[in-house]
């Protein structure tokens, strides 16, 4: 098999990957339904992933990529607008944030093999967040809070959002609430420092 | 047995539940689990719980009344400040926060028992939230958003905050965190209405 079929049937399994863990959650999903989502065996389906945690961190991997545009350097362009466009961008993909959200909930469970993905990526999430943060208030936000003291909020009202999102789309616009949230940080009238 | 005994036992049977969803999530919980945790065969818990969702059921809404204070009129008198005493309260049982937590994050994948609960929950904590803004900020918060905007926003810090303390306790203090939340939302200079 050559090497870009290779890679595309790895993209693919990916996929089914994603939507078997959004339909029954990490601890439900099993390898078998992702390969006959793909046409794979099991068997055939361990030659590409060799067990079912390596599948889930290279979910977990591929994921974040598409979120922060993957390197370091790109994360410093951040900008607050940029957060919101990614919101956006969320609402319009509801499987992911799906998936992303019911792995970080079992996360917290005893012995969860995504608990250290997600514990090391909230403090990455966090300094990044912090430095968005600075870049448009300088060091103090309304209330004389610094950026590091906002950072989790930011985090937590993103996170936070998609769990009423994904249970009531109707009566939870995610982008919308987003914006609303900049709109209050805004409002202390700090402009940003020079 | 007598009811009192009877009833001694639901609170234990609910106790265990509790720890074993914390532990494994709802979809790795079992009925066998919760029995031999308080020395019951399956078959006696079938006769207090008639079936697994059924426990959850009960789970749910045993630990959504300590939240809340139960009754409608109880919620009423919620202000922000009490608020912040529940997240307290909160980083002291980091037990039931892990259980409500999983739950959440689970009750978004296909068919979940949990989910109708949460998302009538939610409806109703979004509703109780506005009120406690409304009477702390009257109609209009910084930035000119009103209470029903910013309701879903206080809720998902809380959630948000409640991931990043399970999965990091060293690096966020919850309790704290939040109360930078209602410094920001303070900040913006608008009083109580008269």
């Amino acid at each position: 098999m050559g090497r870009a079929r290779s890679e595309e049937r790895r993209a693919e399994i990916l996929r089914a990957a994603l939507e078997v863990i959004a339909e029954r959650g990490y601890r439900g999903a099993t390898l078998g339904a992702v390969a006959e989502r793909v046409g794979l065996t099991q068997q055939g389906l361990l030659h590409y992933f060799p067990s079912k945690e390596a599948l889930l961190v290279a979910v977990l991997e591929d994921r974040d990529q598409w979120d922060t545009g993957g390197s370091g350097e790109g994360r410093k362009g951040w900008r607050l607008e940029l957060l919101a466009s990614l919101v956006e961008y969320n609402a319009m993909r509801p499987g992911i944030v799906q998936t992303f959200s019911a792995l970080l909930g079992e996360s917290v469970t005893e012995s969860h093999p995504a608990r250290e993905f997600f514990t090391q990526r909230y403090a990455q999430v966090r300094d990044d967040m912090a430095e968005v943060l600075r870049d448009e208030f300088g060091d103090r936000l309304p209330g004389g809070i610094t950026p590091e003291q906002a950072a989790p909020l930011l985090t937590a009202v993103m996170d936070g959002l998609q769990y009423q999102w994904l249970l009531d789309p109707e009566s939870v616009d995610m982008a919308k609430t987003f914006r609303d949230f900049l709109t209050l940080l805004r409002a202390g009238g700090q402009g940003p420092s020079a």
